[in-house]
């Protein structure tokens, strides 16, 4: 493995950012979002020190106040005396901007406190899903040591389904306004959400919006969820109202997924999953390379002129690619 | 290869569908959605079909009245004597919902024309991209003869920058209210937009976009398309008007590519990402059977008590996997 010469090793580092070295954490993250050839090793330090951080997913349509939420947890989370760090995902698509210019803002607001950490990270999966980079600074951070990584996605596209694979909690903010939407969204609802927040509370279709969402989680008996019922909570982030509630049911989820056996499932379920992401990130790279050979052009010849398929052409591959 | 005993073979499957029956071209399409054992044979029989077609992509912003636009070029291509199949793409998030209701609309309107085929699927890809199935369904109805397959994609998530890897000649439509959230998204637009339309030109902010867009389009010097710039048309959809003229701007950049050698490198890299989709979807079905081993619950053992990270357990399955 390749060692970063003339610079810091990658096991000094992580011991600097779990000493709560800033820079070094900071340092951490960009390694692993360039994904050198390196990150292998980098990773593969790393993971011994994760398993204990809560990783909470705030999702939701554009517009629902995430952020705002999102900045009223970390406030009482570190009222509380826990460390807190938080992924913004930004999303690539060319249609809906990015949250940039307001994590900006947010960090310049917690600057000044030790015990938060605020990363923006762009969507590059190749799908514009959570990329298996997100995923990696989310082990980073807890790593290092956070008691509490809040992961709050865009809910554009399909990031909002893939905060499944990662977050223990998921939250899913809504407002009144989103009411005549969730028609065609209730399956969907239903299987992410641990939680339900109606944020803006005071207009007046909340009440309605709510009535509408138990009706919903009664009819959806889930039994994967052994038990649980996700609340329903009413919030008005701006103002500071109903924040408490939302972390405590949060954390309620949290210790019913750990006494349920739910969380070590979870758990499992997402490291299968990162090795799952490495193999097809090395598969990427050997099909760039086969591809690129003499033989590979060959294939590809054979391809373009009809005579082999592109199943035929990858069966050929497959062989070489191992 | 399995053959579906019992029913149609794939190879009369096939002839049928190229004969013009459109209920063996559902069958076809919707053998390739399930994903069954012998999609690959199906694939295989099909692909020799394929390479006439032109795709046309369709993309834009939620409410850019993609759907009313698709349905006048429907028109005009049939009025000019081409046949035309239509892939509409239903995204999964559950926070946009489904063009589904008026897809069954539209499919009533044209359902006495034997010259056109409308279909929607949904974007099952593991991150909610287009899937796999996307492409290889456009490959059936390629397959099957039709002059043009059109292309709609719902305009959230990451589908909009997918469609590039799939059709020939991308326009992007846009409405005047697009205007504010274009400042976020040039770099993006810039890269995907062969023809940009602005749909509901009658507005009064329409002229700013169309100059906002020009100018735009002015100042990135895009090399990769050798010469073309991308017209700014404006249109009323829902009034028939402007809709020829988008029409022949599409018409004419694919002239521009056939003759720039554009085209012959889109194919190529076509056909090269679609042995790639094929080599990754080999992949989840080796992982899965992999991890159920008992070589691979012990791998699975070993990463859970944090022994062996994810790149080690990934290392150690790869030499099995191949």
């Amino acid at each position: 493995m390749a060692v970063d010469l003339g610079t810091t090793s990658h096991a000094e580092l992580i011991q600097q950012a779990r000493q709560g070295n800033r820079a070094a954490l900071a340092r951490l993250i960009s390694k692993i979002e360039r994904r050198s050839l390196d990150t292998e090793e980098l990773i593969s330090a790393l993971f011994s020190h994760t398993g204990t951080a809560k990783v909470w997913g705030f999702t939701g349509p554009p517009g629902a106040g995430k952020s705002t939420a999102v900045d009223q947890v970390i406030h009482i989370l570190r009222a509380r005396g826990h460390s807190v760090a938080v992924v913004a995902i930004d999303p690539s698509s060319p249609f809906t901007g990015g949250a940039i210019l307001g994590d900006r803002i947010r960090m310049q607001q917690h600057a000044s406190d030790s015990g938060v950490y605020i990363r923006s990270l762009a969507t590059r999966g190749r799908h514009g899903g959570l990329s298996h980079a997100t995923k990696e600074v989310v082990m980073a951070l807890d790593a290092t040591g956070f008691d509490f990584i809040l992961v709050e996605t865009a809910g554009v596209g399909q990031t909002e389904l893939d905060i499944l694979k990662l977050a223990h909690t998921v939250c899913v903010l809504l407002v009144p306004e989103s009411g005549d939407s969730i028609q065609v969204m209730k399956a969907g609802l239903m299987e992410i959400a641990d939680v339900f927040a109606v944020n803006k509370a005071d207009r007046p279709e909340a009440d309605k919006l709510v009535r509408e969402l138990m009706l919903m989680i009664g009819l959806a008996e889930n039994k994967s969820r052994r038990g649980y019922t996700p609340p329903v909570l009413k919030m008005e982030a701006v103002r500071s109202q109903g924040v408490e509630a939302l972390v405590d049911a949060c954390l309620s989820h949290g210790k019913h997924i750990l006494e349920s056996g739910l969380l070590a499932e979870k758990q499992t379920e997402f490291l299968a999953e990162e090795v799952f992401d490495v193999l097809s990130e090395q598969l990427r790279i050997s099909f760039a390379a086969s591809m690129t050979s003499a033989s590979g052009q060959e294939l590809l010849k054979e391809l373009l002129a009809k005579r082999l398929s592109p199943y035929q052409v990858a069966n050929a591959l497959s062989g070489r690619l191992a």
